[in-house]
């Protein structure tokens, strides 16, 4: 195949390309392609596309654009008030939807916010409050259609052993309780300045391997934590982890079996069960010595935002609390609304959700509710009994309502064991080991991260636990980084396609050519890496080739679709490699390079000294043109 | 075109590839490639390839291959000790080569080693014990042939700066300079096991960048510190910042202004210059209370492991210095070994000049030296004087061996002003503004780095300005990661190649398709931006197909070459986005998944739902067959 390329080729900075143009014989298959600049930007365009693509990258003012002034009022208040979107079509009928499912979630969500607020070691009735007004702010806010909201699990849990390490909940219990209002508090902020940052992409950093040992690990902590209302153990540790409340169980084993034996014997006697007047069983159980939740307070949520706390020697505590706090629930909510939205076909804003969810907890914070979020039980109940639209959420707050103003002597007498039963069975259920085997079968890393944060949150504490599952996250991305793949690339027979000879079997060597992909931007963290062993490569083929006695290697071809970006230490490292080959006769050419590379190539003059065969579009081109050369030559 | 294809489909797990087989009809172009699955490997094979690729990337024990008892012994002794790969070929036109440039670099390493222990606040007779028995050790263990070990100006003002934060030089010299061998021995300590636990990636994470601003910052607070001796400043600041020190300056201004009369009336008499009796000269510079070096004592390196500080208050200062000031020379060392090596296309292992590197220091800190390293300078005038092997760092030893033990008397008046002006000047070249040029126009983010760094080392602290910038190129990757390019792909006319739209203005979009590529890995810490951004492609291409009244969008294909790695999440995601995108009468299909995310789609069995028609092994075969099937059906 001898070609007469006669080459026209000239370097042309106005119209920001590179022409590499050849007059080409009427025949094919040689036709070389020029690989182009990008369009030429300033710095500030740049910088302007970059930052939107950061901090807007859903382009939130997209309804805006091409609208009068009236439409744009109406969908700037639908923007901040996603009530205005479906309040005018609301009718009857998806009201009764609204009502059944609302009442529905209010009968879960009684015994779950009682239960939840002793997970927190807060007053039992903070979790009925807090099933009251943040549902009617978010409500107001909101974008998702199905999120019942409510206190949950994880952020409780968190709450309750984050504050527990520094106060005791029964020593000093108004302390406790201002503490755990600030810290919502600071939990509120939090979120909604994430949201009107637009810093969304934080909570992106927990990844769903984390979560899941997070939550196997404090499931574990908290149902350990119940067996002192369940052993009725008195001098109970307070510390959090494994280790220490074993121990405790350990040494008091005694007691523990003598609460046992009466528990049963009551059980036996029928005393737990109803029937008998509810004055006289609470008497009967206090002649047996077992704890129940005792009097709550009638009448709706009394002011809190006297209690904040924001000095002295515990904020660093309540802030603390709060950011990892809020950063859990917001983790939970956000990823509830987005499933319900997405198996309606709907849009949920996350910047918009946080700052909703921010500033529910903010007023929250305010009246006596501690920590809330989309949970995704309540919201799971909420979908599937028909909910349409967030009034099933003032629905729900109506019904607890009306339980707070009369119904509360009802709970009076529920044993603490009881309680401490409920939360068992609940958080046993966030386990989900099934998940975890999936991580194991799928990406060992992923696994390695959820061991991690499971075995951190287990035996050292809950933050830190999540700290470590995040590092190992980071440390992932980081090593993918360090050590990108590079692989040998083949042809496959009778096509322009060249691919991986290892997954490709059919694929075979081009004589003379090393093509090799590199798989990762070239980066200062990789750039030292990449070269040895892109030199390696070139080693192990040379001695391949004297074994087999082939022809020598006389051109490496780096194909760089995968290289999507490139910094100053990647330029001087192909700037350097290509130096260090020429002295040994071997030819580098670049094949593929993306915009932002050839655009920094061309910035850093090193488009020049590569000329015009050191670029192609395609490996196949690559080869065509330099081995049509070399016949050319020979 | 309409084509029948019957195809043949099954999914073969034994040979573990997915066969998509098509029964084409004579006539091109439509050929369908299967995409497959690279071999299997069990657990242990992939890990045993990760650990491999991440702590011996470099193949180490290739030479051991095929080789006798007797050679693999050899070849292990030349591994441990590079001197006997040269040793038994040296000769005397090597080791007159050797003698000359050995003695240049000694001329130069005298000076040298008294400026930058007075850098270090040691007294500068370290400096020149520093010359001695550490290029020894080096010579018999490093794999550099053209290194000229020494004191560093990066460490030695570090060490100054750390260690005079904590303790000061003048007050309490003695607990200074035990400090400073015990910072010395953790710097080779540190240095050691980086070699030896195969660690070496961790120096890549100093880009250039970084480096370039450090040193400029670092430079100018040396520089300022010269002050101090320049303006004969008695109650000078303990701090290294540019403000406490400009500050003190502004303070005794009087002062200054005094002295620097007294030394140009000095200058003025001839004082400064030779001529007038050694004696003489200093009784007289003593009378207009000019400081000099002192006395400097004779002999060879005293031992100092007794002055190794193993516990006690001071303990963590010294080990912080250590490893601040082990990884900088470290850096420079390999930095300057990897450059001569490409100059004369030999190999220089990485992992084993930590180990020489680290080994040498160790040595150091018990012969009263403080931290060496391969000294760019040193070692540009040892390779342009022409040497040839480590002989010339023996060489250069035996003459500081010399003058240690005769000619300390003629170093006794040198003048403390003298020495800050050698230092300035020397320093002033370490502030590389051309390259920190070259940055910005290059590569803002990288500037940015060096911008950080460099104010980071000025403002607050050395080892905290070197945190931050590392900081800042980390949180680059991690920005690369979080928010990767996606774009959109049009056909260049007349071939099979499709490439970004905004490259390549001719590329047209073909009708009914979006093409588009994802420019990153899918990670948790991008899945749920992708999947966002993704969206907005098709609102934005349906919009504009409604604009333009063009054929319905009926198929996204994604392209997925730079997809180099996928995770649980983004599994997930792609998942999701297939099943909304389906509720729309959307097809998604993937082009060109790389082996490793083939792999793991497969593991979670992915592949299962995507069928036949959504995994192509290019754009242009997933276009010509989707679009022959939707001609099939019309």
């Amino acid at each position: 195949m001898v070609v007469n390329s006669n080459r026209v080729e000239h370097f042309d900075n106005h119209e920001s390309m590179i022409n590499i143009q050849i007059e080409l014989p009427p025949s094919p298959p040689l036709e070389i392609h020029r690989v182009r600049l990008p369009p030429e930007r300033t710095t500030f365009q740049k910088l302007k596309q970059r930052l939107s693509e950061i901090f807007f990258p859903d382009d939130p003012l997209y309804r805006f654009k091409n609208q009068t002034c009236l439409q744009k009022l109406l969908l700037g208040l639908q923007f901040l008030f996603p009530i205005f979107q479906w309040a005018p079509e609301y009718n009857f009928r998806l009201l009764r939807s609204d009502v059944i499912s609302g009442l529905t979630i209010a009968s879960l969500a009684i015994p779950q916010g009682i239960s939840y607020a002793k997970l927190a070691n807060l007053p039992p009735i903070v979790g009925l409050y807090s099933s009251f007004v943040p549902p009617l702010i978010y409500s107001l806010l909101g974008s998702s259609r199905h999120i019942g909201v409510g206190p949950v699990s994880i952020a409780s849990l968190v709450m309750g052993s984050m504050l527990s390490e520094t106060v005791s909940s029964s020593e000093d219990s108004i302390l406790y309780l201002k503490l755990a209002f600030t810290a919502t508090f600071f939990a509120g902020v939090f979120q909604a300045s994430l949201g009107i940052l637009r810093l969304g992409f934080v909570i992106d950093f927990l990844s769903k391997a984390t979560l899941v040992g997070f939550m196997a690990g404090a499931a574990v902590i908290v149902a350990l934590q119940q067996l002192k209302g369940l052993l009725g153990i008195v001098h109970f540790t307070d510390k959090m982890q494994i280790i220490p409340v074993l121990t405790s169980v350990f040494k008091q084993r005694e007691e523990c079996v003598h609460n046992i034996k009466m528990v049963m014997a009551n059980h036996c006697d029928g005393n737990l069960l109803p029937g008998l007047p509810v004055d006289k069983r609470g008497i009967l159980h206090k002649a047996h010595g077992i704890a129940f939740i005792g009097k709550l307070p009638e009448g709706i949520n009394p002011p809190s935002a006297n209690m904040l706390y924001f000095d002295g020697h515990y904020l660093g505590v309540a802030i603390k609390t709060g950011i990892v706090t809020g950063i859990l629930s917001l983790t939970e909510g956000i990823a509830v609304g987005r499933t319900f939205a997405a198996m309606q076909n709907y849009q949920v804003d996350g910047n918009k959700e946080m700052m909703a969810i921010g500033l529910m907890n903010i007023a929250g914070s305010c009246t006596s509710c501690y920590v809330t979020s989309g949970s995704f039980s309540r919201s799971a109940v909420n979908y599937n009994a028909g909910a349409k639209t967030t009034v099933s959420n003032i629905v729900m707050a109506a019904a607890v309502l009306v339980t707070l103003l009369f119904l509360m002597p009802l709970f009076n007498y529920t044993p603490n064991v009881i309680l401490g039963a409920i939360i068992i069975t609940a958080v046993i259920g966030l386990i989900d080991y099934q998940a975890a085997y999936k991580l194991w079968k799928v990406d060992k890393l992923d696994f390695l991260a959820c061991l991690c944060s499971f075995f951190g949150v287990l035996f050292i504490s809950v933050a830190l636990g999540l700290a470590i599952a995040v590092g190992v996250s980071v440390f992932k991305i980081l090593l993918h980084v360090t050590r990108p793949n590079t692989m040998v690339l083949g042809k496959l027979p009778g096509t322009q396609i060249y691919h991986n000879l290892n997954q490709y079997k059919e694929a075979t060597r081009v004589p003379s050519f090393l093509i090799l992909a590199v798989e990762s931007p070239i980066y200062f963290a990789n750039a030292t890496y990449l070269q040895e062993r892109i030199l390696r490569w070139i080693r192990e083929e040379e001695d391949r080739i004297r074994a087999n006695d082939e022809s020598t290697l006389k051109c490496i071809i780096l194909y760089m679709t995968a290289v999507t970006a490139i910094d100053t230490s990647g330029i001087d490292t192909i700037c350097e490699l290509r130096k260090m080959l020429e002295r040994r006769s071997l030819q580098l050419v670049l094949a593929n390079p993306v915009a932002s590379v050839v655009e920094k190539l061309h910035h850093s003059k090193m488009l020049d000294s590569f000329g015009s065969r050191g670029l192609y579009l395609t490996v196949g081109e690559a080869v065509a043109d330099i081995s049509s050369l070399w016949k050319d030559q020979a």
